[in-house]
């Protein structure tokens, strides 16, 4: 299996976040690059503001990434993100143009109680 | 750009199910196939129960795949799912090996509250 470029590109976007690389981060980015996130409906437009955005994130979070795909289009990120004690999943679609990146489409799922009804299909961990 | 075979096969899946074509579904299924979905820490084991899992699920629902990624490793969907007036996101990693599905992790980000202290960069939609 060969890597695709947009899956090193998805892999050096968090390893430059999680080492506040700033720069490098920057640079992966298109000027107009537009981020969304869709469960709290923002948006933040613009390769500055997004590093900001980024750079403010409070805490001491650190990201580990679990699993990636990528193809022409861009790449897809689950990662897990470790926040003052508090473990939480991210699901990033990025979109990649040119070898940079215009769209981040950010999900934070966070955990629920099953549906009724399914016990008998169904196993818990 | 050349379509993936991981990406006909994820959207196969989901035209099947919307379809309840219950046996087109299954033949895409390795027969030890494992679905975990993560935010309610349930996991079901196997290509029957598998199926039933999805026939069995509740209301009038209707499944619109909204993007796909997809490379050897398998395939990611995010979907926009419609239940009784209500519209979920759902997003899905499904690993495929030997082009059948043998492992979805599954994940439905509901909305909530933007935490405060970022609107100087963020506008909200």
């Amino acid at each position: 299996m060969t890597i695709h470029p947009n899956a090193e590109l998805v892999r050096r976007y968090w390893s430059t976040a999680e080492a506040r690389d700033w720069e490098g981060f920057a640079a992966l980015l298109h000027p107009d690059v537009v981020y969304e996130a869709h469960q709290t409906r923002e948006r933040v437009t613009g390769r500055d503001p997004y590093v900001r955005f980024n750079a403010e994130f409070p805490g001491d979070w650190h990201v580990t990434v679990v699993r990636v795909l990528a193809d022409d289009s861009g790449g897809f990120a689950w990662t897990s993100f470790a926040v003052d004690g508090e473990e939480m999943t991210g699901l990033h679609v990025l979109t990649v143009v040119d070898g940079l990146v215009t769209k981040v489409d950010d999900f934070w799922p966070e955990p629920y109680d099953p549906p009724p009804g399914r016990d008998h299909l169904v196993e818990r961990w």
